[in-house]
């Protein structure tokens, strides 16, 4: 069963407008919440030598990424932990608030199982006012197409670039800037835990324009060879980076950094230096996704 | 590491205040929103011969049951499934829509993940008015004991008795009830996935109340031999049915179905007949709990 047919049944059973988003959309009074579900593996999701304080903390980050690049303010997580050693526990809990207590919202409860391998499942609810709400849809020709950050920086570390170590093991939700991108009118977003390039795709899916990117205005890891470096920015996963276009004319707040690398054009395709650009990133076996791929639906994934 | 120890822990990190109910509550404008997580696994949550379809009902079912004892309405239900085969996804997707078309909420969004295990984490958002909430705290004495449905039926098919395998395998959550209690004025509510004894117990700890119960009011499985169905009402897991409270005068609307079992009192402790009841319900080996124990936060399991 190949990846394609798996998310047409998705998309026949639980409807494809609840898959387009890194999380789900829900009216609530004046507000808009959004909520996200994220299934993390011992052996699959965690790298090697990472300590339970880093697990918690980025079993809580990638879930407040999601809520980031909806543009929302995180409320409350929720950890589901299948622990094979109880005494695991504490540290994960302490690193998952931690994380909270910088990015924002707090463990508001959960569920604690025995598991032959450690699972972690960190689901999250934030809110948005509905005119600040940014989604993968909604990008216009004549838009920037800009990221946040430098994506490789993960990547980079699992091929062995130490320094790096910190933006894998500890990745850093965008929350603030996605506050700030959906006050200040970011047309489209979605965080690249999956990898840049395949983030753009994703972008294309949900929209009927494409993408133009320009490689050498695509920041990249520092003290990498250059063609390493590109490869790590496009097509490495584990980077919690906000991708996002915004009006050409658009006036980024004091201390936003950011970097510009493209733009949005009318034809449905992502192009690099004016060439198609391989569709490529972090694939499980029979679906896609960074670290558990999409269940449609909402944010799937990241 | 024992339960206890581990509990203490957990309330140290994140907080006794978020460990009380079955659900975490959260304002939002005008409303309150409650929300829950349950991890399920394939080999220590689902019966033998229970099918895919089943395990997706099972599995929403859990989670509303949660929002359900809330007194809330279902919203939405996030979907995190760890598959061995990507083959099976699509029952337990059409079994958990189908429980959602009857309960309440829908389908928003997920995560699919490659694992050895099935492994699902069903997540909830419910709603409900802040004047209609219904938690764990709330008993008064002189307030009745009532149970909906017939405790112990889950527990009986388990035990052989296939008459009952239905209630084992689709469960109902009590949606429709929870609602009616909790605008009806119940002043205290939870579900008893862990089977009733020790959810009374439960009710014990977020209360300076106790609960005296008489054994001949429980209601049994019919068919089983009277000995056998009294210890399963009051011991056996699985059935979500709700355990609530309400005044002495309350007057049930008309259709709503339930069991006066006994009656609040002012001595912290749970009576049967008159003397101490046996602390005993599904337990895990090292937590609390019945498919997956309490991270207290909020509604750890059930």
């Amino acid at each position: 069963m190949d990846e394609r047919a798996l998310l047409q049944e998705v998309y026949a059973i639980i409807g494809r407008e609840h898959c387009l988003d890194d999380c789900a959309v829900i009216p609530c009074g004046e507000q808009f919440l959004v909520a996200t579900t994220d299934m993390l593996h011992e052996t699959t999701d965690f790298p090697a030598g990472i300590t339970d304080w880093q697990i918690g903390w980025m079993s809580a980050a990638v879930t407040l990424s999601d809520i980031a690049s909806m543009g929302a303010t995180p409320a409350v997580l929720l950890l589901a932990v299948g622990l094979d050693d109880p005494s695991r526990l504490g540290e994960i809990l302490r690193g998952a608030r931690d994380c909270c207590l910088e990015a924002g919202g707090y463990i508001a409860g959960g569920d604690i199982d025995h598991h032959t391998e450690l699972t972690i499942v960190s689901s999250g609810i934030g809110m948005v006012a509905p005119d600040h709400i940014v989604r993968r849809s909604g990008a216009r020709a004549g838009d920037l197409v800009c990221v946040t950050g430098v994506p490789g920086c993960a990547q980079a570390a699992l091929n062995g670039y130490h320094q790096f170590d910190k933006a894998l093991m500890e990745p850093r939700a965008r929350v603030r800037e996605g506050e700030v991108l959906g006050r200040t009118g970011a047309t489209s977003m979605m965080d690249i835990s999956d990898g840049l390039a395949i983030s753009l795709y994703d972008l294309l899916e949900a929209n009927s324009c494409g993408y133009s990117i320009d490689r050498e205005k695509i920041p990249a890891p520092a003290g990498v060879p250059a063609d390493e470096a590109i490869t790590l920015a496009l097509y490495g996963g584990g980077d919690y980076e906000l991708l996002f276009t915004v009006p050409h004319d658009w006036v980024a707040p004091p201390g936003f950094h950011y970097s510009v690398i493209g733009s949005v054009i009318p034809d449905h395709c992502v192009l690099l230096d004016g060439n198609v650009m391989e569709r490529k990133g972090y694939e499980h076996t029979w679906v896609r996704g960074a670290r558990g791929p999409d269940l449609p639906g909402n944010g799937g994934v990241q």
